[in-house]
């Protein structure tokens, strides 16, 4: 039976050491969120993951949803009271503001949380992570109404939300999407179409669902200009907020997935449903990429939770495991065989996977409290700044975490030998449910798409003009720190080899878009490197800091140099690999005819 | 409904343009294997897998195997009817000696038979692949009396083979094992114990199953040494020949398994069972080696048949899915949206699946000639060597052609989107039971620590000095032809840093043998680089004659060189980045107590 401990110690030391997150006062939430209310926090939302979600991540692997003839959903066997603990403890609103019952505190502490809960049960905690993106789709873009009427009981959990996208023949291209949806005449709508793959699309955890649905109005322009975002909850509200009829909205059939068995990925039937309008007529594109945007960040913390998760079960299991003489003699004479964590292929892979989870958790927290000052800074000038930052690093969480994060858990299974591809060890569900996450809320070649087309030349580029910058400056002002050395040495060899691939595209994607497109995904897993290892670099300064003052911590900090160092050894080289095949181009990739496929 | 088409013109390609095969006429068997006699073997085995063996994939997967309360093991429906046309198609003897009830021909016949078999169904061609490997140790090891008993009935189908290794607490340490031997006096002995994880260890594909286990006899030596391999017939067989007693070895339980689910994953339980020694006493383990030798080879091919199928699968949706533009204006302006495979991204992920598979079918094709050529030659020095390159690359075929195989569904599977991740397309379980290749006969770290531990060193590491001989040989000898420059340039660099990592190993793993573990899988897959770039390099040479000589052949010739440089330009290069974290040694990878994890 696989175990999870989320990673609550960790967290700490990247919030108050390495990030600054405690002299960000001066921003609405922050001194709210003092280090015993963080601390706090995080133990109980630690305790939640551990005691509450992790215990039914099998029950709802084996089990998974049952669609009933009438169409309603039943979730796994304990899904539903731990559903409801998740959202009494209010762990829902933890970053909404107070006015819709929410907490208001920082963003960046409930992506923490984020991570806890999807490394605990991920099915499970999607059920509430759709549901705050929905909640910040209609904070931004709802009208006062509207945020009333949804976002509190959201917030209190007692209704759940969706996002409703992807039609058959449409995922990526929206522009084709065919729901339609024809003005009643009240100022509501009527949405008629099929939605599929939708999360949450219905369940008995909640006593009204919230739908979030895109459609075209009639007579709307073609393609992405003429969509519209609708609210469409499953049952229509009461004037006084009670929940009345039966909204046209139904199930038409449950998903049998890969994975993530747990969560009902669902079928939806708009048969005339009644919807309003959020935010303008025609915007809908836009609303929906704040919901988007919040999620991708989401799930690349759900790459990160199965890669912590898929780790920690990894490290018991070759403790314990005895096989074979380690190549130095024997480590337990006394046993029949040594535990496996003695060889150095086995030691490597374990080194790889927490190299990665340690600073890919730094970015994660990194990108969140930029979330928090892009959307809660007094001073113009830092919000743009922090949204450039925002708007750069969204693709990278979602695909380098989500790609890495998949492999850390094939790698964890591998250690298993046999045994992890039976199903009993759990290692396989693990990779399973991790998969999806390279997927959904755009698949990761969408992300890099985004990163290099969109992200990347937006405002003449100055998004990475001030990334690399910050990153020089930090190499220069640690340059002759000897032991800084061993990071800052390789680092400004990644950031090279960054420079010389945005450069590269400068001169070759805008005469030959296909360059761009052909150096894409290279381009984004070489950003995630330099991004990871200038985590590193911050978090060794940090740590030998920490060394330094408090001998107590001195193990773990020093554990955390060596851990960076194999980062940065071995791991970050990659950046160079990935250069010289963005320097190869298009050609290759493009010159075979359809037909020669 | 995936669909899967063999690969026979490539196949004929790599035989007779590439690898010489017709060349071969000294050889036992090829004078037989004319080009009209191969054509007709590949062009039958490709009918077998495509019409009888595909349609069953899906099936295998959804029913899986039933064990009754009896011990009896029920495959899924059309199993049992499409194994006897297999086994009357006479495939099981393709290689095996006439005398044997075999038609003696090439053993590289038969492995790309078994490319074919397992990119159509995995689960299905197991059964018959089993019977193979228990075939072969039976031949090499067996007593005459015991190759007449056995051999022919399971070269007929009419029995199949298994080979029983693991035990729950042995897996790759078989030294640990426990199963008994207790000697009747009659020149029989009672086996007892446990074994798991035996594939078709119980079914009803055949009337009797014939068990290969290993057991320690009472009083043998602890450890490797102690070890003794048996047969032990599900049923006895009578002097006749005809299947008399149940003897007492039985299924205790199906695993369930993340994939191949249409093969039986059995847990064995022998209650003196009776078995007959196989070979000397305590000399099992190099009997088993023989058994493995050859298995790893055929799961290598497992890990390229299920990228082939994948890649098949994937282009056809890619060619079909409508979704946006391409970058370069439309290319379907008549219809809603350009097919994805006009997406540069796209096409990276085809072009790089596809890079692999040619090279890696060149890799198994070259290797398996290299078995023939060592067993069935008359001169020694030419036996040798093919023997040495046997030994050389089985841990590569295994280790490389699987992990890349597993990685190759995955990106196959991701360009289906969110319809990847559900069962109904088919994509999940190439990946699901892609999964297992890289696990089963020796997980491929194990493959990793045998080429370096074992395979490298062995007779003063003459087979890879003869292996980077024979690269340098082919550059010099086509360097200056322009048409092969793109090949043997890139060829060049990565034969430099494959000789780097060699000499790196000379010098620091003997005095801290740590340092060959830590760098043993990248070792592995650089090996494996370097190994596919020079059959790019030998394809390519083939192609360009070829295409000069034949017109009708210009186009897909054109099409392997663009694809050859694809690899040249973007795959290839990897080799740097192994080479540098092999130098990075095993400091970082070791330095942590245990009790840091």
């Amino acid at each position: 039976m696989p175990s999870y401990r989320a990673p609550v110690e960790d967290v700490l030391f990247l919030l108050n050491d390495v990030l600054g997150f405690h002299g960000r006062a001066n921003l609405a939430g922050f001194s709210e969120a003092s280090p015993d209310v963080v601390e706090a926090v995080l133990t109980e939302g630690a305790k939640l993951a551990e005691t509450v979600l992790a215990p039914l991540n099998r029950v709802g692997d084996q089990e998974g949803c049952r669609r009933d003839p009438d169409g309603s959903v039943t979730t796994p066997k304990g899904f539903k009271a731990a559903y409801h603990t998740y959202a009494q403890g209010g762990w829902m609103g933890l970053s909404v503001p107070e006015e819709y019952g929410g907490q208001g505190l920082p963003l960046t502490l409930n992506t923490a949380i984020q991570e806890f809960a999807s490394g605990a049960n991920l099915a499970l905690g999607m059920y509430p992570g759709l549901t705050q993106g929905a909640v910040a789709a209609l904070l931004v873009h709802g009208s006062e109404e509207q945020k009333r009427t949804y976002v509190p009981k959201m917030v209190e959990g007692v209704w759940t939300g969706t996002m409703n996208l992807t039609e058959p023949h449409c995922g990526t291209d929206l522009g084709l999407l065919k729901t339609k949806a024809v003005p009643n005449g009240d100022g509501s709508y009527s949405l008629t179409g099929t939605k599929i793959f939708i999360s949450a699309g219905e369940h008995d955890l909640a006593e009204n669902i919230v739908h979030l649905v895109i459609a075209r109005i009639e007579g709307a322009p073609a393609g992405t200009k003429g969509i519209s975002l609708f609210v469409v909850p499953k049952f229509l509200v009461n004037p006084d907020g009670t929940v009345g009829a039966r909204n046209g909205v139904s199930c038409g059939s449950l998903e049998h997935k890969m994975g993530i068995h747990g969560n009902s990925t669902c079928v939806m039937n708009y048969d005339g449903a009644t919807g309003w309008l959020v935010g303008e007529a025609n915007r809908g594109l836009n609303a929906m990429f704040v919901m988007m945007n919040e999620a991708r960040l989401a799930v690349g913390v759900q790459g990160l939770g199965q890669s912590e998760v898929a780790y920690q079960n990894a490290v018991a299991y070759a403790k314990d495991r005895l096989q074979g003489r380690a190549l130095t003699g024997a480590k337990a004479p006394e046993k029949a065989a040594d535990p496996i964590i003695v060889h150095p292929d086995v030691r490597r892979t374990l080194m790889q996977i927490r190299a990665f989870n340690e600073a890919a958790r730094g970015l994660m927290l990194w990108t969140a409290l930029q979330s928090d000052i892009a959307h809660r800074s007094e001073d113009a000038k830092e919000r743009q700044a922090a949204d450039d930052y925002l708007g750069l690093m969204t693709p990278v969480v979602k695909g380098v975490l989500t790609d890495r994060g998949f492999a850390n858990a094939v790698e964890a299974q591998q250690m298993f030998g046999g045994h992890g591809y039976i199903e009993e060890w759990g290692m396989s569900q693990f990779v399973r449910d991790a998969r999806i996450a390279m997927i959904y809320e755009g698949a990761n070649g969408i992300q890099a798409m985004d990163l290099i087309g969109r992200k990347l030349p937006k405002d003449g580029g100055r998004a990475m003009m001030t990334f690399l910058g910050e990153v020089q400056t930090f190499i220069k002002d640690h340059g002759e720190d000897a032991a800084l050395k061993p990071f800052t040495g390789p680092l400004q060899a990644a950031l090279n080899d960054l420079q010389g691939a945005t450069m590269w595209f400068m001169q070759n994607a805008f005469s030959k878009p296909d360059n761009a497109g052909a150096g894409a995904t290279d381009y984004m897993h070489l950003l995630g490197l330099v991004a990871m290892g200038y985590m590193w670099a911050r978090i060794a300064r940090a740590a030998v800091a920490r060394k330094a003052e408090d001998a107590a911590q001195a193990e773990r900090m020093e554990a955390k140099l060596v851990t960076g160092r194999f980062f940065a050894e071995r791991m970050l080289p990659e950046t160079a690999l990935r250069l010289s095949r963005i320097k190869a181009g298009a050609d290759t990739t493009m010159a075979l005819p359809v037909e020669a496929f």
